[in-house]
């Protein structure tokens, strides 16, 4: 993509109405377009994010067996009263429709999937089943104050499973509990993020959350200080005192957020849905289910919070929205020649670059590459061109290093 | 995909609560699950095909200079008054939310993708620029009784093309109006579609709408004999006797269902968002702008009504959820033997198939397999492989053939 033809116009100044530093980095770089408190526009270099987290998770979601849906938004309220929490569920939107029918907008999908799974399921051979999607949710959020980790509207992958016995829902569980700990380090957040243990509901003494270190976070944990990856979420913090796990009494309290969780569900939501199943022997039982939810959008505030600098944003290279930066400084025929045949290999190659064609100060490219984050950033000048080279500087480093033409793509590849 | 793990249960009787060919074949063959009226579930089998639709309007869109982003569901009145559309646009979902504000859910976007294009096109430079998106849409339907013709939560694309000049604009107008006619073609629908003159509003005299022939569909079009491809919509045959193109004045009438429409919007929704550029001589103008939408999942439902019999859905091959599905027959260990060894080929080939390998009655698996309509039917059984075969069979043609098992696979790339 030539930077001459994209539609971003990056921001020199922090926009006077967002606090969190992924709000502001992510509004700066032209990634995200506020509407209103909690609601935001993806414009073409944040969709290419937003794609990407999304990407991995369902490549991760397919390899444990889950089966992709899309289910809808609009939830009528007859579902809800059946598992008694239209009035309970803490910021349900709620609207009336077509013809003054009480309907929700989705913040979760216990009550459309179970239901659903009523009808895919019959006997033992149908069990167990993964199902997920990836959708917008919404949430009647009051504060909405942190960028992508809270919003009104956002996107979520939630997957349920549906299981035949408590045995297997707990092996599937922790299989998952392992998914989930290979996608943070994926998302470049395996080191600051803590599977955390939580208030457990109804059917566990705990329930599980993933919380990523971060200042701009809501939540607070405490880490314990002998084990590698266990916190304990503040809300359970006082009737648990030691560590589950190693029985540990150190733990460091931090701010974070909450990235990620995972429940044993058992029978809550298959009980009022009749949602059972015909042993082998041919007798009734319930199905007992669980569910694992992670937010991409909230994601990607978080991997910002996790991952940038003064200048800009740090990305992790699978989910930047290009791999390359190329930039052609001054206004040299040769130059521009030399970095449109740069721009082509690459394209050819399947290398995903940003071209920046701009007639612009070599001073204001830098400081927008750096605000955007690229993983390698590519400059083509005359002075390079002088060592049949070009310069190459990883975002992450300090240093940048002559490279000779005739290499740079098979180094890039 | 084996069939025995695939989430669907297809059904032998129609729903009782669907009318249209679509819904019923849809439901029927495990494609969508209705929540509510007007309201559906999109199932692994249906996902499938929703999302190649949109992935070759994606494609078809980016080819002419489109760049995806994505705008929010919920949109603050604030934006509808500044159009004066929040009293009169028809089928607007309104609702209540953080702290008794009024919001809508988009029906589509003018409101939202006006000021945020006033941010990123400063000059004549940034122009033009195209916008588009693929999201998920919200209409207070107060019938929805056509399956996935007229839904209350629908997939749509939409388009916005930014422009300089009218020159511009009409020119780019044309491409589209190309790029629509092809799109149709791709899905199957070319030969059923036409280019109908529509009611035009403010800024023209007509607007362009595309219309399949479907009896299940809303509108009448009245269809110029003489010209290949021209329709007149209903609402305006009255006042357009004749043919604009040819002059003649013999028409057809049929019922149609409108799978796009194009909008010559001029500066309906620049001038309230004050949406200008500065020209080559430092002088503000109107940037003028067009629209263009496109229903994913309406376009879904249009090709069922177009592309089935009796027996069930015939897909066109570049949309289908599967290219071939792969048929064991008995309970014969040699033919399981063989059909699973063609099921791995055929996935290291990237030949996406479906592979019942369910123990049933050769008819039952015949029946479901032509409900669900995948394009290539592949048999095995105790009779093909004492030929060396299998039985290759189209969904769309009558006759099967016996094909060498060593010369499926290059067959069917």
């Amino acid at each position: 993509m030539k930077q001459s033809q994209l539609a971003a116009k990056t921001l020199r100044e922090a926009p006077k109405d967002e606090e969190s530093i992924n709000a502001i980095l992510l509004t700066r770089g032209a990634f995200i377009d506020k509407l209103a408190a909690g609601i935001y526009t993806f414009l073409p270099l944040g969709l290419r994010v937003l794609r990407k987290i999304e990407n991995i998770i369902r490549e991760e979601m397919t390899a444990v067996g889950g089966q992709e849906i899309l289910m809808p938004a609009l939830q009528p309220k007859e579902i809800w009263d059946k598992t008694d929490r239209w009035s309970h569920f803490d910021a349900l939107l709620k609207l009336k429709a077509f013809g003054d029918k009480d309907f929700a907008l989705g913040p979760t999908h216990e009550e459309v999937v179970s239901p659903l799974a009523k009808k895919l399921v019959l006997s033992y051979k149908d069990l167990p089943l993964y199902l997920f999607q990836i959708q917008t949710k919404f949430r009647n959020e009051a504060r909405a104050k942190s960028g992508l980790l809270r919003t009104r509207e956002f996107s979520m992958k939630d997957l349920y499973s549906f299981h035949a016995s408590q045995t297997d829902l707990d092996e599937y569980y922790d299989k998952l509990t392992k998914v989930y700990i290979k996608l943070f380090d994926r998302f470049g957040l395996g080191k600051k993020t803590y599977l955390t243990l939580a208030f457990g509901g109804t059917f566990s003494k705990y329930s599980h959350e993933f919380q990523t270190l971060c200042e701009a976070g809501e939540d607070t944990i405490h880490v314990c200080q002998n084990c590698a990856n266990l916190a304990i979420n503040d809300e359970i913090k006082k009737e648990t005192p030691a560590c589950p796990t190693c029985g540990g009494m150190g733990f460091t309290e931090h701010k974070a957020i909450e990235v990620g969780n995972i429940f044993k569900l058992g029978a809550k939501y298959s009980t009022p849905f009749d949602l059972k199943y015909k042993d082998q022997n041919g007798q009734e039982q319930t199905v007992l289910m669980a569910c694992y939810g992670m937010g991409p959008s909230r994601v990607m505030g978080a991997i910002v919070e996790a991952h940038h600098d003064k200048q800009g944003i740090i990305w992790p290279e699978n989910i930047a929205p290009f791999k390359v930066h190329l930039l052609v400084l001054g206004d040299d025929d040769k130059a521009e020649e030399e970095a449109d045949a740069i721009y082509d290999k690459l394209n050819e190659s399947a290398i995903e670059v940003l071209y920046d064609d701009r007639v612009l100060p070599a001073g204001a490219k830098f400081a927008e590459a750096d605000l955007i984050g690229i993983p390698y950033r590519l400059v083509i000048s005359e002075k390079t061109l002088a060592e049949d080279s070009v310069e190459l500087k990883k975002r992450s480093e300090e240093k940048a290093e002559l490279i000779k033409m005739s290499e740079i793509i098979e180094m890039l590849k």
